[in-house]
């Protein structure tokens, strides 16, 4: 587009800043000079550094997202000098499961527990599950599980195309059917929320449409992570306030607004209890995203810690223990076990 | 649930920060040394210190929401050292009169004037009527007055119950029904907006649903207040902006924010009139939140007006004329008279 | 409304703040003071001096809201000191082809291409076009173009009118007839967004809900502005991050939150590319408007690039572009020149 470059935007701008130094360059080096740079480096150098820098010591990692080959956990693991855990992406599963069946008549039966015994084993070295309902068929979802016919029938509808290979799923009982199997498996679940790609319909995206849903879950004692969320940042600080079972982040927006992301930290924490939020980069395929969703992250949090603590709002102890929940001991805590 | 506390929230900071030296401790006093105070002065006098240091001179009490036995308007109003007056609550007058109607064959047609007719005599001492439909419906209700017929109909329903006890009202009909008879009676209705407790499905609390209703009720004269709104308090200024007979608060919210109340105050005031904008706590239950409510509402507007008064954009009596509007005639104005 | 006076609001505060010094006047001047300086100069001269003190260089003056007779785009020009373009308001001239074939029977075919016909002709000297569906049916448009014998029949439907006038338009069909008949023509679209005057439905003007006519537009290659947005500017900054054809401004917001609007802004630049954020005024009626939206944009923007440069986010040759495609580039660009 005429007048538009990647670099004018709160992104581009926040890459400028922060990520030449990394490639020991000045903060604010020119474009052509940092694309010279990064090649002269080479894409395993770039990754490492950026990685390293963003100071992780745990990565959780969706491999769901297939468009082009990706970097394993293991190798992201070994580029950042850290540990790297599997979130296994629902949809992924299915669709893999789908494939399997397509070629084979009167399979449509067979997928319900096809999928469950796949997500099992899947489950078993798995942090958490992840749904992108979201981008599929929006988030108003009925709340109840939905029975074995509906599913069969579903899955029939799903499965039975032309070519005998089914496109991608997008069918809200089957959504619907992986979230509950999920939460069968005992680990947390984590939503998509708000924006993304352009696919998203943002309108249905809303958390507060998932409300009848996560009553419902509730009783399953598995914990549910709304990712994301801008613009509904507030609404889901607000499901984390009254659901015990609701946790949420700020990450995808933390580094696409750039400077911006502090008032996104501050207002997601308005209702969010600490115990609530959490840490989460998004960062897809370039390594600057990892580097700059960490920095602008702890940026963020410290000038919402800091203007408290100049005002004596609270103590220097309540924004050291807040740094460390969400940057920590959130996370390990919910993902460190199985419910049930 | 785990790692979760109620001091681990923007109320529980504020808590701390605030209230512990109306107790005699120092701000940020540790939870038990805190819980240590308030048992030692018992519960009736740390309600009085509450109360008093909150700086009222009237309260407007809701006395329609009974989990429990409450203070009543008249206690509240001693241990204030201010006056109190009442709000009454449209569905629990409505559940009363159903609860004696539900023995009796065919009372259903009776319902109409049973209801209008103890309204109009709980409306003799009243200064506001309120809505709860958003708890109970949603807000997305059709302006038109509805029929006897209607009314009638919907009635019968509910009250049609197999042990005879009514379960609470929750029906379209009967919501707009309450709401017409409080428009005849010219007293200020209330409606809660926004966010509360879990029960509510925030998505249909949006004010802007009301926008039929608030057109169909403007030429009945009465003063429409939207309480609460939050995260639809920018929603809420622009129908405050719009509709002449529209008034708006930030209660409930301002406690819960905290520190960050401040913006919430900040962007309400973004299109609400100044004559407009009403203080409120939404305090219940504790006698902390009345306070907190009180502080952290002066603390936001006061920041608000200071900003402004730094760079010049308004000047030291426009400020004042703001807060006193806001914190004290506004109030007096709306609910001073009847309509008609 | 007793207690509450146009100068009771931001818009109001700001208003005494800059005008008076534009008249003469002490910054803050009293409201009657201000009056009588205002009648005594007279309204042409209060116009010139408040176009002039807005510094435009190009003013794009939508003709299509006629309530009562207005200035003319050559006229405020004058005014002005700039030069003004016309930007055809969609609605403005079905209805006017539609009164023209409103006595004529059997005409209802015959409207499509009177429409074509004379859009085309006022398209020559066009700037843009305007669509104001949002005030007349919301903006939950269906994404397809509509079949002939669609716009046929609801043509038919709405010059059938008994007494031979047809109401104003207020057809989802026509209205997306109109839409992409401009498409067509390969002039930039603008869409009112947002909140505007009480007939509003504001939850009916959420521009997420164009995310499907967005979607079918784009092969069209014309630019699509939002214009004003607020509250939903966020929402209108993602769909500008997303889509490569949408352009968001913040207009009349800007002058009604007074000094709020430096929040505004930087909310709607957390997404918005720089090169799809515009400066606009909605300014309409009182000169003061068009001064106001100017000198509060500025500021707005100003603060929003001080606070960047304060803290080393960007550099002063960042800022300075920035400000430079707001105001003046990407305006020029986008209203410079024909699509196709």
């Amino acid at each position: 587009v005429p007048g538009v470059t990647m670099f004018g935007t709160q992104l581009g701008l926040a890459l400028r800043r922060w990520c030449p130094p990394v490639l020991g360059l000045d903060a604010h080096a020119g474009p052509d000079e940092y694309l010279a740079a990064r090649a002269g480096l080479g894409h395993e150098e770039v990754s490492r550094r950026f990685l390293r820098a963003a100071g992780l010591d745990v990565l959780c990692v969706d491999t769901g997202f297939e468009p082009e080959p990706l970097t394993s956990p293991a190798e992201l693991a070994t580029l950042a000098g850290a540990e790297a855990r599997e979130v296994v992406r629902l949809e992924q599963v299915a669709e893999a499961v789908g494939h399997r069946l397509a070629g084979d008549p009167g399979a449509a039966a067979g997928f319900a527990p096809a999928f469950q015994a796949e997500l099992a084993a899947r489950a078993e070295q798995a942090a958490a599950f992840k749904s992108v309902a979201a981008y599929r068929v929006g988030l108003d979802l009925a709340p109840a599980r939905p029975t074995e016919t509906e599913v069969a029938v579903a899955a029939a509808h799903w499965l039975d195309t032309p070519g005998g290979v089914p496109g991608r799923l997008a069918d809200p009982v089957l959504h619907r059917f992986l979230i509950w199997s999920g939460t069968d498996l005992g680990l947390p679940i984590q939503f998509h929320v708000g924006y993304g790609d352009r696919d998203v319909d943002l309108h249905r995206c809303n958390p507060l449409l998932l409300t009848g849903l996560l009553r419902a879950i509730e009783p399953a004692g598995v914990p549910v992570m709304l990712l994301h969320n801008y613009p509904f940042h507030r609404e889901a600080g607000y499901l984390a306030q009254v659901f015990p079972h609701v946790y949420v982040d700020a990450g995808l927006a933390t580094h696409n607004l750039g400077r911006g992301s502090a008032r996104l930290i501050a207002e997601t924490l308005e209702l969010t209890p600490f115990g609530k939020f959490l840490y989460s980069s998004d960062g897809f395929g370039l390594p600057e995203l990892h580097y700059l969703g960490a920095v602008l992250f702890r940026r963020g949090l410290s000038e919402f810690l800091r203007a408290g603590l100049e005002d004596g709002s609270w103590t220097r102890a309540d924004a050291e223990q807040i740094a460390r929940q969400a940057g920590q001991e959130n996370a390990r805590r919910v993902y460190g076990k199985r419910a049930g």
